[in-house]
């Protein structure tokens, strides 16, 4: 087979289509030769949009010669079973697993979608995060860190603002940043801010070369950005978590998401919705 | 069986755990009247840490009376085994496809984890965004219109802000917002500042019985919560989408994801990593 054209590769969701994403990413990331083409088709939750990308995808197959690889999460069997019919070869996750969960749980799945119920709830949790979050990023009162479910603390630049934002936006947990200033470094002693919160800090730390080239964009030949700076810098804030015991972890390697959960299990963190 | 137990349920990986969250969760809500007690195990990527977890399932088996469910996303064979040896009934999502796909591709699965090679070009284009969107929040330049991926226009606390950053961190979109004041409404003509990017505005209405409750949180008993300004301004805002065929959708029952997908597939956005 003629491992150079890139397989065509649909994730079909009759919702947002971002689990069936994630999983088939997941999957495919498996083949470190393979190429794939990839394609979502999110809320095909009619038999009208099912038949449409059926056309879409025997296409695919026809022009790339070889069959597409079809990911699909979708409860409507109708809506299925016509997604199926197309020219693919077809991993369903509903089909995959819904009888075996019917057979476990004794009583039958809806196989339906689900638009799922709006839950106030579930809306204020998250902008509650959300806007806690954005109103304390790098500038925080006492008032705020006693609130916060977290304090994220380090350097400037080391990957604080987004790891807050995705624990709101995933978890809607309350994250803080206290940003490690040049006044508060060179000492082991935790800013006098923190203090009181001890229990709450996470630290992260950073490559020093890796911070220098985040800084540059920013700033570019600056004291700020200097790599002896940020050695510097980064030195001293893993001096003070390790003084303190305050767990922490190095951004470099790591995905946002990748801090989020690291987070949440080593600070014992409970999702709010 | 009792029916009023809930039966536990865990979520396995070897990486974030997050895809298989999704794709449980996805699976569990199709049971209306079952209860399931959540608990969710990232980074089980060694035989020890395998070990560890079969201990905890084990127990929640005998101490329920009842056999958990156990999702999991575990690429290692060794490690997957291990967990599997646990009582449960198992959901494996890399047992159950991986088969069918080193059949199709012709090739050999890793069968190890992968730790997601650090992508220095995903990170630069994931933090990009994300300053995008907070630098460009609620105060709007004509340069940062310009260099826009789609601008979200909609009235003050009509869901803006979390999607700009849920599109910024889930699919590195620069998303700016624009948010119409009582200035820019009244009149169904175009704000002057966003008219030269027509192509780009995307609308968010909302009702306005659920818009008066968020906005008496943050205003209690203001001109601007009361019901009749809510009203007024969601329709004025509505008729502006209309008269110039911006697309537009309702946020009330949307969650941010189902609004980030939305937004992607109407402006036809490509994802920048």
């Amino acid at each position: 087979m003629n491992t150079a054209i890139r397989r065509p590769t649909f994730f079909v969701s009759d919702r947002t289509g971002i689990s069936a994403e994630g999983m088939g990413d997941a999957l495919l990331e498996q083949f470190d030769d393979v190429k794939f083409k990839r394609a979502t088709y999110p809320f095909i939750n009619t038999p009208e949009k099912a038949h449409a990308l059926v056309q879409i995808i025997n296409r695919a197959a026809e022009e790339n010669g070889v069959r597409p690889i079809v990911f699909s999460s979708i409860a409507d069997s109708n809506v299925l079973q016509i997604v199926k019919s197309s020219q693919g070869l077809h991993i369903s996750f509903f089909d995959a697993f819904l009888g075996e969960l019917e057979q476990e749980l004794g009583v039958s799945a809806r196989h339906s979608v689900i638009s799922r119920v709006h839950n106030v709830e579930r809306y204020d949790a998250r902008m509650e995060a959300v806007n806690f979050a954005l109103n304390h990023d790098d500038g925080v009162s006492d008032k705020e860190l006693k609130e916060a479910d977290v304090i994220l603390m380090g350097v400037s630049r080391c990957g604080k603002t987004p790891t807050c934002l995705y624990l709101a936006l995933q978890y809607g947990i309350r994250a803080a940043n206290y940003p490690l200033t040049p006044d508060d470094l060179g000492t082991t002693e935790l800013p006098r801010m923190v203090k009181p919160y001890k229990n709450k800090l996470f630290g992260l730390t950073i490559q020093p070369e890796r911070l220098h080239d985040i800084r540059q964009e920013r700033r570019p030949d600056s004291t700020y950005a200097a790599l002896q700076t940020c050695r510097n810098e980064v030195a001293d804030a893993q001096a003070m978590f390790r003084t303190h015991n305050i767990p922490h972890t190095n951004t470099t390697h790591k995905s946002v998401e990748e801090l989020a959960v690291c987070i949440m299990q080593e600070c014992k963190l409970k999702r709010r919705f």
